[in-house]
């Protein structure tokens, strides 16, 4: 009997660990993970030396906000670095797919260094945003060598071999770079003539045979030039001598001094590739006054531009202010911080709830919950505080405005689609909605006649104004008439 | 052994319990289904006053035909309505990639009502198919109305915020409306800046700090005007009286006075927005005759259609006609119906088999469908009773023509990528087959020199045609040389 | 107790079962694979005369190379055949994205046949490459014919009805075709008035009343001339007897007769629509030297081209020789071989192992691996022999050669995306890297000033030079002074 007892225990144990086990396998299935996803879940890392930092998952943030962690670092060393977004449609398909062929991209080159020759399968528009530095162009004809500083803006056609050089002895060359690949929507390569660390040459693709043959050397020396990677040399960025730098450069002329002819009926290719400068250029469109300034160069004035549809714009805050409400008609804005902090707020129509989360297990479902139109008439707020190194998207016809408080704000912007664009604004003298005729006005705000000839005229200031905060005392004192207005009309 | 017996028992019916488990556990496998598409299944509602009448699964019809039933109600209200067909993608995503990016509207605003100001991220042209009303565009900078009738097109450019007014105290204000979102491909929002039942002010989108300060007006009053949805207020479309209809339209123009400016070298906003007229304006091209009339405006001849390549058409045919077989060289039609029945026959070398209630569920292989060429040299028959209401797609290339039975018939239609677009007739006095030499018809169809001559040149009339029933017997007492003809060549 | 140890070893066993079911389950759950896949693996063939050779599996091929055999039939017969490459897409989706909307046909046609009349719902551009023919074009309005030859390019316009006649009596007719398609994206159909074998009249998807009235004809006859297939008849291409391609080819013109005319300015259809050839027209781009010759005809240089931005070019390279490395900045070309083989060297940082065997089966997990991006630097070697009738693939961007061993070598290509795109070598007289200042070539590729200097300078060659063995004894009495320089220089 005892024994029967025993056994029968045991079994008991047993049959509880199989319904455990069963059990579990309920959770398992729950916890259910497509296999592959699991691989992608590993990280793929260059060779040492190109950390990838990966994608963070923002899982509480808005898909507008690409905050600084957000950058991949393509390339790193001692001497300087290159970041680069992923692709937008990565973050939000459905929100991005007007801009998948878009990469942004931000440089840093260290004094004293050398960004070496190469091309790409992309056209690309390069705003400088800091230092002092040369960019050189060579084609099989020509070279053309142009020194450029902060707000110069360079046009690198696709296919175009260049290289830069950092000329200034302490202050570290920085600049941003739209790229817009020509072989597939949102993919492009780099490539190198000559071998870096972790880079490969180009001509490493040919037969020793074809390279001998080619260049007319030697056969056994085509190795030792261009194959693998220099294992133990340098990276694309390269630290040069004060004296090779004056020979590098010294063909170098300033875009500004080539001004007059930008405007030449001749539109060839170096006209294209001739810099120039979002401060001091007379057909860059600026607004200005005590609270900010804000360049934008249009692509029907800069054929550099043109083919592109790109815009190029550069905003400056002081500490604040308000880049007064408004929207663009046509364009997209990939907008990057430069200095200090701002709050950005955007009315957006889209719903993009668990747009992030979802989109790389269940891209099909999501999709069809594009085809699902909303029709709520809901507006979503987006608020998010943005701060230097980070992006943040403003995509057409979404109202849209950028408060700066504790410090002056700069940012800059690359316009996607911004041909025969407007800006609208919505506050401020130039408004257009100051434009409606009063009773327009009425009937759709539903307010008193008195109400309405002031609502949208009340702000003195155009494209910037003060603050609440900044200018409250002031305000207090010259508006109770107003205050009283909207007591009469039954508010 | 007693207790024995028991326990035994006991554990045998554990185990049962176990295997039942197990087997339920294989049922739920195979019913399993991803937790998503369930989710998909429930329907999405606006708040009430905008039911969405859903997508209506058409299993046995054409997918180049959209009845009535299915437009979406995008806004109803006993002041009007807005009708939406959902994205063509959505029904056959093969046939229909090409006009991905583009939707089509229906409006109708009652006597009396005003559609409130606002702006869509999308180019727009709009055909005015009844009443009359008045349109006017607001910009920072300026304002412009224009008197709107039947047969009158107009531009809206993206982003430019705009109203209408129905100014007829009887007639319905009725137009149809072709839509090119910029943002994403087949997506676009409209964008209100006062509330209305069921939509939301965009103002919404900001802080009321950010109000306060871009308006210069007290913080507490900016939630009054601006929060939150008009529960019990008004729709987008609103009742107003007589005098403020004359007060809104007071500075609208008539776009035919200003006809002539049309064609000056001066091709800023103002001309892209000006309305013109499909029955009055010399560039329009028209074939007319007994049976019907056809009126198209094309993109080559309008500064108002040209950067979005669209045609506009305007086809009335009497009853008993036939609309001569032809085909678009580039352009892709989408037709709504205005007016009567008419049969539709299209030929389609394209299969499209089981491309409705699949795509949901099987779009990639599907998609892979799409590669698997039919290379069967089939031609399909499209065959379908348009009535008033219904929209009809008629793809580039395809071979299509319309016939009225019982009453006059009127559809209106807008071109996509009608760029250097032609129509070719294939029946008629302009015919190309007329034009082939003798030799070639004999070769290629098959037949005598003597039918080779006449087959195609039978046919007196252009473009329109009386139907056989229609003048059969004038038809038999014509033709019996004919018929002799084809006994003579053998049929 | 003998009973109980019974029941209890019954027990163990069936728990050990239960076990065993509970662990298969496992296994099942790891072979898991959805049920539309198999659905996938049931070929769609056509009905019988046209055979669909079907996708060759080229597991171990470079995507880019696609061997004779990878075209399918699309019409063949004892008169000619039309073969064509599937959709590039369909080959490696995240390559070739960039040109998925453009097929690739080739046609040869017997002496004495007749192409029959037809449209396509696409815009193409024809090569003749080998024999004579006659080319009309018929419009409702107008027609047009023009004798063509080797190096004769035609474009097609979407729509326009056309049919071509072999006018050789012992040369085959051979032309190779690009085809844009205006519906969809890769998707094209041909249209055809006329039945044949295979292939059904556009007239099959009119009603018998619809045909009868619009040509006025009896209703009985239009069966009889139009529906079903000539099922005992002949194919799309036609045996004609003398007398009659001498009565087909009366009207036909010399394109080379108007050749002044293609520069006026009066650009109507009948300007594109005429017939350019490669090695007689002065616009047409050429190098030329001992060892091969190149032409080619630039979208800026010819309205036939200027719409569709494809670019045309015939190379023709001597026994032994090397078109020396180069890459197009923009344009990606679809290269055919007409004649010989040759090696093709190119250099590609994309990665593409995987592409072809998981691309039906796993889609959007390999899209998620487009996204993953590589930022490995590493280059890829594509190496491979390509004979005539392949079709090989030149990307933008990517470095490229070909070298030519035992015969002559000819080959023609497409170029898409070809607006201002122009070609840059890497080796040979005019060569990008030559233009690089000696300090740059001195920092970029780690040598010394002299080597600096003679690096990219001892080819005397321009676009061609001899391989090295065709030259080797003559290099190595010149070059001597030049290894000792590397020697010199440390290697």
């Amino acid at each position: 009997m005892t024994m029967t007892k025993k056994l029968v225990i045991t079994l008991l144990l047993l049959i509880s660990i199989a319904f455990v086990h069963c059990l579990a396998f309920h959770v398992d299935l729950e916890e259910f993970e497509p296999p592959q996803q699991e691989e992608q879940d590993v990280p793929r890392r260059g060779p040492g030396g190109r950390s990838s930092e990966g994608w963070e998952e923002e899982s509480t943030e808005f898909p507008y906000h690409f905050r600084k962690r957000s950058f991949k670092n393509w390339f790193q060393s001692n001497e300087g670095f290159v970041k680069m977004l992923p692709k937008f449609t990565k973050r939000a398909r459905n929100l991005f797919r007007g801009i998948e062929n878009y990469r942004f991209a931000l440089f840093e080159m260290e004094p004293n260094t050398f960004l070496v020759p190469h091309h790409l399968d992309a056209d690309s528009v390069v705003l400088v945003l800091q230092g002092h530095g040369v960019v050189e162009f060579v084609t099989d004809k020509t070279k053309e060598s142009f020194h450029v500083t902060k707000g110069d803006v360079v046009r690198l056609p696709s296919g175009v071999t260049h290289f830069a050089t950092n000329t200034n002895q302490t202050v570290p060359l920085r600049f941003v770079k739209i790229i817009v690949p020509v072989n597939n929507p949102g993919q492009f390569k780099d490539y190198f003539p000559a071998r870096s660390q972790f880079q490969q040459s180009y001509f490493t693709g040919f037969s020793k045979e074809v390279l001998s043959a080619s260049f007319n050397i030697p056969e056994e020396l085509v190795g030792r030039l261009f194959s693998g990677s220099q294992q133990t040399g340098q990276g694309i960025m390269r630290r040069v001598s004060p004296d090779q730098i004056k020979e590098l450069t010294k063909h170098a002329t300033s875009p500004s001094n080539k001004h007059k002819e930008t405007k030449s009926k001749h539109k060839d290719i170096s006209t294209k590739l001739r810099p120039f400068n979002l401060f001091t250029q007379d057909s860059v469109s600026s607004y200005t006054n005590d609270f900010g300034h804000f360049h934008e160069a249009h692509p029907e004035s800069f054929d550099q531009l043109q083919d592109l549809r790109i815009a190029v714009a550069w905003t400056n805050m002081s500490q604040g202010s308000l880049f007064l409400p408004h929207y663009n008609s046509k364009t997209t804005f990939i907008t990057f911080v430069e200095n200090g902090c701002a709050r950005y707020e955007m009315a957006s129509p889209y719903s993009f709830q668990g747009e992030q989360q979802q989109q790389e297990q269940q891209w099909w479902p999501q999709q069809g919950g594009e085809e699902e139109e909303d029709m709520s008439g809901q507006v979503h707020k987006i608020v998010s505080r943005v701060c230097k190194g980070d992006v943040f998207i403003i995509p057409a016809g979404h109202p849209f405005t950028l408060v700066s408080h504790d410090e002056n704000f700069v940012s800059v912007g690359f316009g996607i689609h911004a041909s025969n664009c407007t800006r609208t604004f919505l506050a401020g003298q130039e408004n257009v909605l100051s434009n409606l005729d009063t009773v327009a006005t009425r009937v759709t705000f539903g307010v008193g006649s008195k109400v309405a000839e002031k609502l949208f005229t009340s702000q003195n200031h155009s494209y910037f104004a003060p603050t609440t905060r900044s200018h409250q005392q002031t305000r207090e004192k010259r508006e109770p008439s107003f205050q009283s207005i909207f007591s009469f009309a039954g508010f």
